[in-house]
């Protein structure tokens, strides 16, 4: 996970990759179930064999513990998913 | 759409918006769906309430006329979906 900044905002932000449009898709869609599931939700970019996810907490527009978890959650997502 | 430039490549780019993050992911499924039927694929940016999606053609770095097309049926799907 990279500290990326957007205008003022701390950000968490990783790509992971993939074989094609599809599975990156897939990768989305779990990250979008653990975003509902967290009651927390990153910005989800999908390309062709790459899914970068970002994660920050829009009311301290910031970094807060919550954001460190959810990047932890996402790894072990693309664990599973890879396999 | 609005034409947007990243880099010297011109692409075209919209924001669908939506009531919560669910309908959102659930709409860049569709366009996922669209992407792989065309064998043409977008960067499908997915956040909560708002999905944004950007069409452009690698191979030649720019717009295409089936970009246009992409992009009129993506209008196409949001219609189906919202409506």
């Amino acid at each position: 996970w990279t500290p990326v900044t957007q205008g003022e905002v701390m950000q968490l932000q990783r790509t992971f990759t993939f074989k094609n449009f599809r599975q990156a898709l897939a990768f989305t869609n779990l990250v979008g179930e653990l975003a509902e599931s967290e009651g927390h939700h990153p910005e989800i970019l999908t390309e062709w064999g790459k899914t970068t996810v970002t994660w920050w907490t829009h009311k301290i527009n910031g970094l807060h513990r919550n954001d460190f978890i959810c990047a932890a959650k996402t790894d072990a997502l693309f664990e599973e998913q890879s396999g």
